[in-house]
């Protein structure tokens, strides 16, 4: 099995943090120009890893293998959260190159094709999963007309980074078998564990929900507690209730968020007339979001019939499908974790979305994980040990090259 | 025992909703142009009833009874809510005016002195109670830099609108032996019984709490249910058992009001780490008061200490006593209410703020209230019939004209 070059993996990964380094973060959003400058240095170093590399019209670095398919496509995305860490996106990436250019050199796999790539945009700066839409011509109309904090469209940003004219790189069914990526968990399983690899069995699938709350606004002095139907007070209610609800229908991987809730008018002397909480549900099975979605509005539906205040469902986010890994790919990631380190991996769902949400529906997918110190993602403190960083590319090596093989 | 004139007195209640009439409400914010030309109107209604009228310093009109002391000053505020309704001090304003020209028209009063008086800013739209604060001489600093939301100051409105250089009219303790107001009840009690005149025994004293929530801001997806410090989770917590905590402790007419909770920072992919809670609180007691206080710093306490989200105050707002009215001047309201409507009066808080909160420091106060047609204040709704209008004023004159002729 082909060896990979752990210090140009790790020249190369810290080589690519330096396009927008922040303290110990990166800052390094689609298409800024960090962002365009680390894409010009990873299209070289797929060319000296013997790649036929471009940057395409949706600011994909591609790096595509001399040799013929089968192919299989290893990468991840370049780009950054708006203050991120070093490792989310840019170790895939890197892995990818290292996997590709390792491969090449081995006399036993030199006759593999592995194409690596950078994805742009996963992050959603613009839109989420941009580069990999693109890649399987899945790019709507509302991924090109979908601006940043700034109010720039996809298609403005593309002209300004000088991308307008060049063609997309698309999957191409009679070459590529599969996509593999790497990323670092994000989470705090696999540290927990002691183990060194994980190997993500589904990404899990995100359900959204907001409730309206809707009583009678009026003066805070004068209107007895008897008489009042404060919005606030049923939104504290209805949260501290949807809690116990949800956990009885919950798996054990099941994440629940109330992350914003607004009272209106929001002013200490007047009660809250209306009010909004929102709920986000995450679960790898899809009878699970139906189930946290199905008790949230009973209990609505109940509190509206206790009274005084009306409880709905205002707004549903569009569900995003857990998506699920290809078995295939996924057993020579097992297998080489397993002849690398002995019962020191496991399958575990992805609890954060990647660019396989939208390859999958085109191409078999797998991911690999490796441990996150201290669970911190989209954090300038985000890191992995050197150590846990090597493993994880060779065992992706490994897995390239076995299945590649058995093609 | 002088008669008021009805008709005289609905008209110019009505004539002073023309400014800044908007639908059935008025937009009538302090020193604004429909403010100053009301002004400038009721200054012409008290000298046209005989007063010696000014529009003072501060802004208010005050208009002083030829008659020597004791004087009585009775009135209130001609300022409104940004959107407030058309009684809302408007009515205690023209009652003053009119008690003061019927004693005067009256052989068996006309020797007795009224100086009615229609305060500048009770609503705060730039500091509350601004008009009163400079009759008893209290004015602070704080007061004159207070802004409106455009970021006027006092001092720059007082110029704009031509009073700098006004002296203010102050309290005469030679010559003012106690302050009335009458006031719609801007709450639903009197209505709901069938009274038509309530006698204030005090104003509730209000006290503030912000709370604040501190636990960890992290990923939506990736953070495990068990391993979340989830500020906005403690905050639904704590809010409903406070609330069953502080009914233990309230009395009959205590109320509290949650008017805004902020999760920070409000992204629904993002576990809250800090959230912010306000609490406002209102009783005649004191000691009530105090008792709220200490059992929001109780829970507030034992959640931390149950964790995993510290909980502490935060902002402890400066409580404003209860105001308790003066006995003497609300038995002569008692004995007119009664000899009108007999046992159709009751005694009662005052759930809503008004200027004596600051007079009763410096002088006796007494508040006559009158019923609010659906409990509606500070809202174009607000109403009150024209029966009880007249009953109200006649109430008031019979008491005003009973304490002066027995100094």
């Amino acid at each position: 099995m082909p060896a990979i070059n752990q210090t140009r993996l790790l020249d190369d990964l810290r080589a690519l943090r330096s396009f927008g380094a922040t303290g110990t973060g990166v800052v390094r959003p689609t298409f800024s120009d960090e962002d365009m400058a680390a894409r010009e240095w990873l299209k070289q170093r797929m060319i000296d890893a013997g790649l036929d590399a471009t940057i395409d019209g949706a600011g994909n670095v591609f790096g595509r293998s001399p040799n013929a398919a089968p192919a299989l496509v290893i990468g991840s995305h370049s780009d950054t959260q708006p203050t991120g860490g070093w490792l989310d996106g840019a170790l895939g990436v890197i892995y990818g190159i290292e996997v590709a250019r390792a491969l090449l050199e081995d006399p036993t796999t030199a006759h593999l094709a592995v194409d690596a790539v950078a994805w742009s945009d996963e992050e959603g700066t613009y839109t989420s999963c941009l580069g990999s839409k693109a890649f399987c011509s899945v790019l709507g109309d509302i991924d090109l007309t979908a601006t940043n904090a700034d109010g720039e469209s996809v298609a403005a940003a593309l002209e300004r980074v000088g991308l307008t004219n060049r063609p997309h790189v698309r999957l191409d069914p009679d070459r590529h078998v599969g996509y593999l990526e790497a990323h670092i968990e994000q989470g705090p399983h696999l540290e927990a564990k002691g183990l060194r690899i994980g190997t993500v069995t589904s990404i899990v699938g995100i359900g959204g929900l907001v409730i309206g709350f809707s009583g009678e606004q009026n003066h805070a002095g004068t209107t007895p507690m008897p008489a009042r139907r404060d919005a606030g007070v049923a939104l504290f209610e209805f949260a501290v209730q949807a809690r116990s609800r949800i956990a009885k229908v919950a798996g054990d991987s099941t994440v629940w968020t109330f992350g914003d809730a607004t009272l209106h008018p929001g002013a200490e002397s007047i009660i809250p007339g209306r009010a909004e909480l929102v709920l986000q549900f995450r679960d790898p099975d899809a009878h699970v979001l139906d189930a946290i979605d199905a008790v949230v509005r009973e209990l609505a539906a109940e509190m509206t019939e206790a009274g005084p205040v009306d409880v709905a469902v205002i707004e549903t986010r569009e569900r995003i499908a857990p998506t699920v890994m290809d078995a295939g790919l996924r057993h020579h990631i097992a297998e080489a974790a397993e002849d690398h380190v002995p019962s020191l991996w496991q399958e575990m769902p992805s609890a954060a979305g990647h660019d396989p949400m939208v390859i999958a529906h085109h191409l078999p997918c797998a991911m690999l994980f490796i441990p996150s110190i201290g669970g911190i993602s989209h954090d300038f403190a985000e890191d992995t040990s050197d150590e846990d960083i090597i493993l994880g590319c060779q065992v992706l090596a490994d897995a390239a090259a076995s299945i590649l093989l058995e093609q």
